[in-house]
């Protein structure tokens, strides 16, 4: 039976990092909220089981994904029980904890990255928090985004200089791309300062980005672009100069 | 062999929420932070596993366990490790997975927290971005507490109307209950308003401070009180008048 993920429609957003996981395993799966409602789909569906009083485990947000009987919410969650079953986590139990929390190390970087434009409040408009926004960003640009990533860059070091976890792809490699990608979408000018320090990183986004499934997932179009509405967005105040 | 807890020893901040779920479960463990730098432990044995070159799995920051040979960080993830080990987690893995998601929610909620005072940077001083946190401590009042509140008070209601999960105490149980006592440390006035609305989320609270081994924990030296380093912040001018 194929998995049902829900998520919003009309951006990447935190569901990307488990389309990217789905994606790569050539997995089955159904993208719930993009489908037709007269189909039982679209983001009706969505609401009714994050809203409905007969779910017993209702997730706070999306994403969650439905397996069966089963639903699982929080991306990293999500992660990791896909994780094991997609053949995208190492085997050992020691070594997926590892692998987990390098999600929630990108967990925690995604968040702060999604505040440069809501630092104030995720219910207000950007506009109505551009002035805290540009200092948010400033100091993210300036101590953040380099403290993450040199941290990644020096876990892929230690390990086989090529992947995070392990001597092969695992979901975390996948969500590092996407954390590059939008970074690169978001603040073009920064990264061109801030990337050649981690040539590591950037080297691994690049081999995902090539990897058979995922270049052709890159091309279709269920790669939903990069837009102002996502995580990542551009707004050219925010960049450095 | 005891667990060896790693976090800063002047502050509950994170690092608490493992705690609270050794102490209910009479785990022998050491805080290590919080030892002699003459036994070998203190802040410079902390920095040493977090900075050390041969460190395989270096942790991005505190608090994380050391069982043996195995070093775990993010909060989450540790109890997700410990949880299992210590009789604080459902037993199968979807009930797992599920515990494990409401931790991740108030590892969300708990960031948001820690956000009312330092919304631009957690490099910068509290002074530096008053002006800020008076913003979003007003819409985090307004808006999230409630919102997050509210999300854990139904998933009480769909369980046992006492539990998170299942019908015995687990580590989201003990994490609600620190949550809920910060908020009343950082924000009296504005709880007084919010808290009444949650009466289940309050009586699992008040049942978790009970427990005869969190209460003789509480009353201990072990227990650093809530102070103004922490995670949870007695700012008068960011509660409600």
């Amino acid at each position: 039976m194929a998995y049902e993920l829900y998520y919003w429609p009309s951006i990447q957003g935190r569901g990307e990092f488990v389309r990217l996981a789905l994606e790569e395993a050539g997995a089955e799966y159904i993208d719930v909220a993009r489908g037709q409602g007269r189909s039982g789909q679209g983001v009706g569906a969505m609401l009714a089981l994050m809203d409905g009083g007969d779910v017993a485990h209702p997730p706070f947000a999306p994403p969650f994904l439905k397996d069966g009987d089963l639903i699982i919410g929080q991306t990293a969650n999500i992660l990791l029980y896909l994780g094991a079953r997609l053949g995208l986590a190492p085997a050992d139990e020691a070594d997926r904890l590892w692998a987990h929390q390098l999600q929630l190390t990108v967990t925690d970087f995604i968040k702060e990255i999604h505040d440069t434009h809501h630092p104030i409040a995720s219910g207000l408009y950007y506009e109505d928090q551009q002035e805290e926004a540009k200092r948010y960003a400033t100091e993210f640009l300036r101590e953040r985004a380099p403290k993450y990533l040199g941290y990644f860059e020096r876990v892929i070091e230690r390990n086989d200089g090529k992947h995070l976890a392990g001597e092969t792809v695992t979901y975390p490699d996948l969500s590092l791309f996407q954390v590059i990608e939008g970074l690169r979408f978001a603040f073009p000018q920064a990264m061109e300062r801030i990337e050649p320090d981690y040539p590591k990183a950037a080297a691994l986004a690049a081999a995902v980005a090539k990897r058979p499934r995922i270049a052709a997932y890159l091309a279709s179009p269920r790669r939903i672009p990069f837009n102002q509405q996502g995580i990542f967005r551009r707004y050219k105040e925010l960049d450095e100069a």
